[in-house]
């Protein structure tokens, strides 16, 4: 299977499509976009077959992809719009999954000391659970209220344990009826970090992701249905650095350049060209290691020390 | 003058001299290696003159360089190793400056809510401070103890305020006899990311940094002596890019390729090698917005409203 | 004086006029009550001359108190209407002072990780300052705004320095036309535990609070006016303990009980009779010393390394 | 059964000898006390059998609490030593339930983002795990190395499910061999607070604590064994009250005082005896709801608004 490097079906849908030089839609694919409203974008890709999840390397359902814009100016009101938009979404897929009162889980992967990870546990936290009120004080609840509980169960690399391990023990005692996962992912494209969701019914099904070698979160694993919520949190530089020469490469080829422009291009000094072409003026992008964190304690400790001791 | 991309002495140096296609060293710069131990590499730059100052774009004063291998690996005793070789440096250029009980104040740059600028206020949170006591509570100091205070200023961007103008008014007020600033700094180099150090009896004179238009905190702005402590926590990922490219052009030039050579390269998937050539096994690197903080908040607002509401 | 262990005007006319055994108002001392609505009552005292400042321990001005009922239960329209009801008072005040375009700056004191301390620094994160605009990016601020910055300079224990000698510092630079100020106060009632505000246009000029030697923040010392915003974060242990046996000492004696009696009261388990009468259904209370934060660190460190040595 | 308001063994037994009027050891109860170090006493109480359990409202089994003095000042070299004492107290009840490979999953109970209730979260982040490793990467893991995994399971009010449920749905699928469980506890003395740890070869099994109403963890619910490590947090305020009155009343009684005193008692300023009474000179006591961090928010949010629309 093809490498995409990237976790969005619509990513991969054109990355498929340029690869194969298609012009139609691919076989056992189904997409269309819609204007959501004036700064929300919707891009719906079904995968109806064997021969689409075979294309895309994701299974067959569907996956619907909300691109936000400016979300970092975002003020009250658009964000309101985008959880009204995006809600209902969310209720349409779980409508057709459980009836109204069938309890959800919803779970925050990731892990919550790392900032570009940490998406699914600041949502677990904010989520309205009332699971234990409907037990211990039913009073406290709306008549008819669904019971939703949330857990974060952190990551391999802090438990020592598989995601699908603990989630697995918790939906067997806990016995829910729906699991909604929110996730971060990897995009091909910087200007969707953090601003584009992607929902999909298929649970999360670890493919062909930045080195990933997680277990499915999936009806299949689990037995009931799984609903996944994803955020593009990073890009990977070399996924970046490969585009830019995909498109460098292109560039010579058009322009039939001679070995004089080569050498020319090499001496100066192209900084600013590449920094206009790939990267949007809105966001400072940065390159730095998924570990930042734990490295910056340890430099911290040296430096303050260094300086008591010096002092 | 040169726009260099990094704030490292040693980094300018050699792109100076590889842009002049210098051999021998630049006139008006001195500089040598040091190995300090198995894992510590130092390397010192003296920028001598007008001429050196011209090169380099930064001011005369001395720029010491240690690099920290494996930093990520540390344990206890590597990390007390580093701190005694470090503040052997630190302890030269403060008593240069000023005698056994002058008073020091250490300023912290950065904001301590965006991962890759917290170092500065994460040591300063470290720091033995002792003038509150020399004045408070005597007794509770060791005979002869110098003052140390210590303050994180926080960033133009949240404060509204020029960290010089701040860092002034304490100085005015508390009258320190030498300043120690703990600064981020950008690097050319993934590999030297929150692993090496560069101390400098300069202060901080921004030249060409990533777009910084920060205003100089020295000798000549704040009136006393200021040692700069400076990591490199980012590489910017347009200077990676530019890299890139370079090498690859060497590549096309050295093998004198067809045209069919730059199809075949583009059609194929370049990522395994280019990752490889990049970027430094140890370390998972990432592309981010620097505003990664404040975005996932918007974010975890949104997701988390949808699941409310939809449920 | 008397030692009123309280920062709130109110609570301090309330105890002067039971220790003197006031009917009428106090000799200097002004003040009214008003309710703001279902949830807001508010509590004004003018200190008029010196008398009044005698009584009280505070220098003249007004201090204007909020009591919020259940803020802990507030939803997003009561805290709307509560800033709303907030924000006129201030605007009332700042308006005596300064003319529309006068400079303003916000103060957060107290220390941001001891989290009965962080009010101050927390809210300064969240103030729209609009001074870095207005001097590099004009262009993105409305016609006509006011200059806002903001600092939390941090406190005496993490500095070294006297939050006076910082402030001055930045003021003298800064040059604002009005500070306001964030503080933590101490009452004598749970009950007002972060659900009061207290303003006043007196700035901050330690009386009889906890054990402070905190310098005065004011006109006095800082040339402009000074509008201080404080929130009651702590109560006191012995000011509780003190409190309850004054009750019960009134309960004694109102029935004459006998020996009898007592040794009964000293041989049954009074628990819940006093719990009931002290604390407050809503909350849960609980005993801590303020220095829990670097206490639990130390334990950490203990009970992780115990664990890891054993295994 | 008493209501003891203390989750340790040794103050049930203190409590349990004074009310029954014992001087000698409490039937079913053996117990001694050691000095561990310069800094550092243990205390031991067995249950030896039903009579026992009945007198101490706790299972049978080992309970031993270490005291440390001066806590606060421990420098790395008293940690260190406390952190030996304790694990050979842990590595000998480990050594009694399973072998040498026995796999261990440490559990952080508590909720890390409310300070005196985060010791659980904060240990399991210390951890060194090994099982992911011993799994994935065995090459990286001394031969013969013990699995550990740990994981914080959150508390009921954030996630809406009872800890058992989650923790037994772990244990479960990764079939631990042992559980070690770390908690935050109550006691009666403020003295203890964060500088006393309780071991017991147990497990966790709410009694009296202060209106718990927590499931048991323990080798009954779970079918393996659990060692509970519980540090005290808190001291109900109501416990420290009714401490006082006790102590008050004792002192009429051996008076014999006469109403005139009791007066002069009400009229006079009795905080700075009892302030001396009550509280440890090292400590500054403060009495805070438990839900400060939320009341805290809601707070910041309302000041800050009121500040923003008012200038």
């Amino acid at each position: 299977m093809y490498n995409f490097r990237t976790d969005m079906a619509d990513e991969r849908r054109d990355i498929f499509k340029k690869a194969n030089k298609l012009d139609d839609n691919i076989p056992g694919i189904e997409s269309f976009e819609r204007i959501e409203n004036e700064y929300i974008k919707s891009n719906t890709v079904k995968i109806l077959d064997k021969q689409g999840e075979q294309a895309l390397g994701k299974p067959i359902g569907k996956y619907v992809t909300f691109d936000l814009k400016n979300l970092k100016l975002a003020g009250e009101e658009e964000i309101e719009d985008a959880s009204n938009i995006i809600s209902n979404e969310i209720r349409a897929i779980v409508s057709e999954k459980i009836n109204k009162e069938g309890e959800v889980l919803v779970i925050g992967l990731g892990n919550q000391f790392v900032t570009p990870d940490s998406l699914g546990p600041k949502v677990v936290s904010e989520i309205e659970i009332t699971r234990h009120l409907l037990k211990y004080a039913p009073e406290c609840v709306v008549e008819g209220a669904r019971s939703v509980s949330a857990v974060a169960p952190g990551v391999l690399g802090t438990t020592g344990i598989e995601t699908l391990e603990i989630v697995k023990g918790i939906v067997d005692n806990v016995k829910p009826k729906l699991l909604i996962v929110i996730d971060s992912l990897a995009s091909k494209s910087i200007h969707r970090i953090s601003s584009t969701i992607q929902i999909s019914n298929t649970g999360i099904v670890p493919g062909a992701g930045v080195g990933n070698t997680r277990k499915e979160l999936s009806e299949n694993t689990l037995g009931i249905p799984v609903i996944a919520i994803g955020v593009p949190m990073v890009v990977d530089l070399a996924t970046i650095t490969d585009d830019c020469l995909d498109l460098f490469i292109g560039k010579l080829q058009d322009e039939a350049k001679s070995n004089d422009y080569l050498n020319q291009l090499k001496n100066q000094d192209n900084y600013e060209e590449i920094r206009q072409a790939l990267i949007p003026n809105e966001y400072n992008m940065i390159v730095t290691p998924k570990e930042i964190d734990e490295l910056i304690e340890n430099m911290k400790e040296i430096v303050s020390r260094s300086i008591n001791y010096a002092l």
